[in-house]
């Protein structure tokens, strides 16, 4: 396989992200390739001053201007055309690499993607997928590539994330769930009642029905249909709830070493400390984003895997060897085949 | 002021609503009456046996058949006309009280209203408002009287949460955010996008842009709109998320007791573990949304707010002591004044 790696994508940038391809590469196969994009002389010299022992073959392709996490789309599109984001792409939509990996801005991996990629034949939209880290991990899509749903685009999402949760967690027909605001089946927008049926009267997709925004919380479900302005909003309000916890915890907590610690000890005590310390401890790392390894662009004619600006080098490795697993899953074929077939029934 | 309750609303009902009435008659004037609406033996009696001393004026008004938790609105509307729902909100209809608190089934409640009380004439669709529990309270709306929101509406919305918010929180001129998926002007779907420019021009807005899901979190704004339709799904994923964490919490501190408590007890450290407990209960309260007195439906032609159906006692002494509130402050007097004043400008 020979994966992508945008090494100028996020916040830091190119040093965390060779780290990560270093991390990646112990796990990657001898076959493997990883090619690089980005500043030529960087990652070259990174290579020869940490990263000498890389035990796999890499690439290095030259790119120009960066691409910040504030810039926009449509700017990037009509300014960027030499970052590593669009070069990237580019050897994705030549199909010289299978997959491809950025720690980057969503919103231009998005559209340069359309550009130099493009959509599988019969998806109308693409969806931004995530696997939400908590319960049985379920796969919400969209998470912000299709703010304005038509029905058919969630219905979609459907079919869509059914193939990436074949693939992914091998479960054989994954049951998927209508984010929606009341269990009946008339609940919801207009927009949604009309996906609901589409969902339902398709025999091929097992539908559990409408479910909750406390269903995230309940392993009801495997997949989790939405829209990409309800899951972007569902997302960044997770994310700003968990650090919320995140603080308050270690405030509630702070009077706790300070009237205790040197108490404790001298105590017998002191042996359940660490036990406890480390249960709040897995309970945050459970609660953290940091360590997923990006979100999916699917419904795409190739393998592009978005990680977040904030990626550790264990997130960027992460997300590298994931975009490994979804090309060797045949993600892309398989979509075209789904789609190939419905849209030949509708013929 | 007369304050309706009804009595029969909620998962327990009657026994902790009657409570609830008790608990908040000590802190209403003498001069307040509230008026019953249910089974009228039932309520005499925990009055005669359990609350004799009742401080202030009451009447019993009483109802047939109960509308559960479930009952959908539509169902209700034909075959409930005889509940303590629609009874209560025929003495808000017809002037003959101030506010009217049900702990009970929102839909149910929504429904009524409409048919019972009627909107302020100018409000296209009425919203159902929240004082979110965190930061600076904000308070969001709509929570999902309106799941098909037209751009008006949710402009409807800013010029109906400003009211509020000077009343209820005495602040001037409080700060208004549009919730989509970016801050950029030009971010979110289509009718966000329309919405922005609503809200923006119009100069008695103190309008602070577009938020995020995550400044749910910030203290940015005090008043957050959105639809009904995202506004539940936050609202229901936030509820959800409260109580994994509260699991997740008693599952990680489980061990510390069970190691720890009898060794500590014969240390002096003793003194410092109920501190300990204390700020992870306040934690825990500051997150739980059982004290918070009732949901107001705004835009309607009287004060009605719904509570939770799992209310405890408190929760139903704080929904009716925030709706003679509401009522003090004249909030449909005021709002009044604005619709009309905004429809002769568009005269």
């Amino acid at each position: 396989m020979r994966i992508v790696l945008d090494a100028m994508g996020g916040d830091v940038g190119i040093s965390v992200n060779m780290a990560g391809a270093y991390i990646a590469s112990k796990r990657l196969e001898k076959s493997d390739t990883i090619i690089f994009v980005g500043d030529k002389d960087k990652i070259y010299n990174l290579l020869k001053q940490k990263y000498e022992d890389f035990p796999i073959k890499y690439e290095i392709v030259g790119s120009e201007n960066d691409i910040s996490m504030d810039d926009s789309p449509t700017w990037a599109l009509l300014n960027r055309e030499d970052s590593s984001v669009s070069k990237g792409l580019d050897i994705i939509g030549k199909k010289e690499a299978d997959a491809f990996f950025s720690p980057g801005n969503t919103g231009v991996v998005l559209a340069f993607t359309l550009k130099k990629v493009g959509r599988i034949k019969g998806v109308i939209r693409p969806a931004l997928g995530f696997t939400f880290p908590i319960g049985k991990h379920p796969l919400i899509l969209d998470l912000g590539a299709t703010p304005d749903p038509k029905p058919e685009n969630l219905y979609q999402f459907a079919l869509i994330g059914k193939e990436y949760m074949k693939i992914m967690r091998n479960i054989k027909d994954p049951l998927v769930g209508l984010l929606s605001i009341g269990e009946e089946d008339s609940k919801g927008s207009v927009i949604y009642q009309k996906a609901f049926e589409l969902i339902q009267n398709d025999k091929s997709i097992n539908f559990y029905g409408n479910i909750e925004g406390g269903d995230f919380f309940t392993d009801k479900v495997d997949i989790i249909v939405t829209d990409g302005f309800t899951g972007n909003i569902i997302l960044k309000f997770a994310e700003g709830m968990i650090h919320w916890v995140k603080d308050n915890l270690k405030n509630s907590l702070r009077p706790f070493p300070l009237a205790l610690t040197g108490l404790i000890l001298s105590s017998p005590g002191i042996l359940g400390l660490p036990f406890f310390y480390f249960s709040i401890k897995k309970f945050l790392r459970k609660a953290s984003y940091d360590e997923y390894g990006g979100a999916p662009l699917l419904g795409v004619n190739g393998v592009v895997l978005i990680g977040h600006g904030k990626s550790n080098p264990k997130a960027v490795a992460s997300g590298i060897l994931n975009a490994k697993y979804i090309a060797s899953g045949k993600l892309v074929e398989n979509l075209k085949e789904v789609f190939e077939r419905s849209n030949s029934e509708e013929d």
